[in-house]
């Protein structure tokens, strides 16, 4: 179960089409005090990745001078002061901070957090210019980079407001065989009930259904649903969300045609490996669908921020200050980012395309998924 | 990680001791439109099960036919009223009810329910005079057996109120990797931060060192304890209650000398395999300890009730209604229930001698686990 995305299965898109200009990926370092700075490196040491992709680091030439060093990486970096100059075949880093800061691994600063601040803003702004496909982010610490201008739980709720569009992000966890989406997701769990409503599961689910049609290219997905209580509530006994809140919406979105299941028992789904009969499963909030998911995927996971107009990926782990600067990081899960959000955003454009112009529908496509046919909802004509 | 426990090695000391009597293990038939018969009946197939354990079987002859017959299985039951009269070499079965029950698979039944629950009340005042060393329970339906004598949320609850003297139960899933030991069980997820006080977190650690120490014979157990909020509540940004409860219960356990650690963030814990450097993992609720355990455990997993008198153990799945009657459930869980019924018990009783009658204590062990150490909390002197 320890398997490990590649570049030849989830990139395979990108190998065949060396003529094109490469994706052009806009990375941010993250909290200088964490290990963002040593994955970036390691991941764009191997020169494989850059035929790939063009990267532009955010972030600042002297912090990553000091991570370089102190690491014993050599790294040869393209030093921009504007995205468009960044050129294919070289890690460009674009200056987002001239100030010198100060790196003291695994201790939370304000200088660490003003540090990964301004350079997410700066990819920001860049990102709205249309100067890079996709945005991979390094971890920030989530105390240390509040402020003013930074009052959010983490960079989905950030990311919502700058580049949502007054759209909804959907935070969604994958690797090759699970895709997890959190109906809740940065909440105490003592306020979790309370935000697990109608409304919210079912913008929840709409967007999950249009983020595997549009981004992950399933066609007709079908997605597990979690109960949020232990044993789905045992009837009631243990709390009535899944027979007050959960079941009605699965039932209005089967009655239109979707592909909707449950709610599931979170302990016995993940115990019976029943994810592996669905394209997506949404849990009811943060641990209940993390915990089993990073115990599954160890260090393969990606994080994918869905609902916005921006593909935005990241690691699935954060800034790990008790190894900061140690030079053991692994930089697995960035390098999985990175190809997720070179394919995500070549698939969303290609979907986009192909709707553009579409043929008339003559007949229904059937999956060829015999295992899975057995919990097909009977479908609306279209 | 898919591991499964075995005879050879879970119950190694059992195999060296055959002129001693085998241990004598109750086993409630459960719900009998459930897989509670078929999984017992296939654990017993094979024939190595009888020579470890004198099973008792809580049930009906006319119910166990049903099934055997149903199943294709070719069951030879040694039918007994009194559980005195177990033999060793058979698969005993002790009448608990006379009547016909109708079996309707995978249907929640009040009959069904009343059959389970006459099996658990005789077991359970077989145990009161002694005719049994430990218990192993098949699993009930939660609605279905609710009735006057039976107003609880599962079986832990139950046997806490009939055979607990007044002592607490502690539910403990494990299997030879891992001990997920739950702060707060059978909750909706509504109540479970008002039910983390630090008066029950106290009490559930000195549960779970005592059944670490006494039960798994551990010298010196290591817990790891959980989080309750998302990111361990990221500094209260996310919830107080790991400043506010969590952290003050473990210091004060620390400075007595026990080896407590935490809180960690749950999904980080499980995707760093983090739980590889602990003797157990207190989790705060259901669906964050069980969720992760059983998707790492698949089948493996054993439940087991701490913290009472009896030594109690179920397989880790519910009566699985989806699969009832079809032959095809897996009998896995329940023989790792078995085993580790008689493990458990033989090691209580041998922790109990050894204790009776302590020699002098002349210098301090030191364990042999260099890996460990660096977790070490200095201890005060014994």
């Amino acid at each position: 179960m320890n398997d490990t995305l590649s570049t030849e299965n989830l990139s395979e898109n990108v190998q065949t089409e060396a003529a094109a200009p490469l994706p052009r990926i806009g990375i941010t370092g993250g909290d200088t005090n964490g290990i963002g700075y040593e994955i970036v490196l390691k991941a764009f040491a191997e020169p494989a990745l850059l035929e790939i992709c063009t990267p532009i680091l955010y972030g600042s030439p002297r912090t990553a001078a000091y991570h370089s060093k102190g690491l014993n990486i050599d790294t040869k970096f393209h030093i921009i002061d504007n995205a468009a100059d960044a050129r294919e075949g070289e890690l460009n880093l674009l200056t987002c901070f001239e100030e010198e800061v100060k790196v003291e691994f695994g201790k939370p600063s304000p200088e660490a957090g003003r540090a990964a601040l301004l350079s997410l803003e700066r990819a920001c702004s860049d990102y709205r210019e249309g100067l890079f496909d996709a945005l991979v982010t390094g971890p920030i610490h989530k105390s240390s980079i509040q402020c003013d201008t930074f009052r959010f739980a983490g960079h989905t709720e950030y990311l919502q407001d700058r580049l949502g569009d007054g759209r909804e992000a959907l935070m969604i966890l994958f690797n090759h065989h699970l895709r997890v989406a959190l109906a809740t997701t940065h909440l105490p769990v003592s306020r979790i009930s309370e935000a697990i409503t109608p409304e919210r599961l079912e913008e929840r689910l709409r967007t999950f259904f249009a983020s595997l049609t549009h981004d992950f290219l399933v066609s007709a997905p079908r997605i597990a649903v979690l109960g949020l209580n232990p044993h789905n509530g045992d009837d009631g006994m243990m709390g009535h969300e899944e027979k007050e809140v959960i079941r009605p919406v699965i039932e209005k979105l089967v009655a239109e045609g979707l592909q909707c299941f449950g709610p599931y028992s979170a302990d016995g789904f993940f115990g019976g490996a029943h994810y592996q009969q669905f394209d997506g499963v949404l849990a009811m909030y943060h641990d209940q669908g993390l915990a089993p998911f990073k115990a599954l995927a160890g260090g393969s996971g990606v994080n994918f921020t869905a609902g916005l107009p921006v593909v935005r990926t990241s690691p699935d782990h954060g800034t790990a200050y008790d190894i900061a600067g140690r030079g053991v990081a692994s930089e697995a899960s960035l390098r999985q980012a990175i190809y997720a959000a070179i394919d995500l955003s070549r698939n969303r454009r290609r979907d986009s395309e192909a709707r553009k112009n579409p043929l008339e529908k003559l007949y229904h496509d059937r999956r060829e998924d015999g295992e899975r046919s057995r919990h097909a909802h009977p479908r609306r004509a279209e």
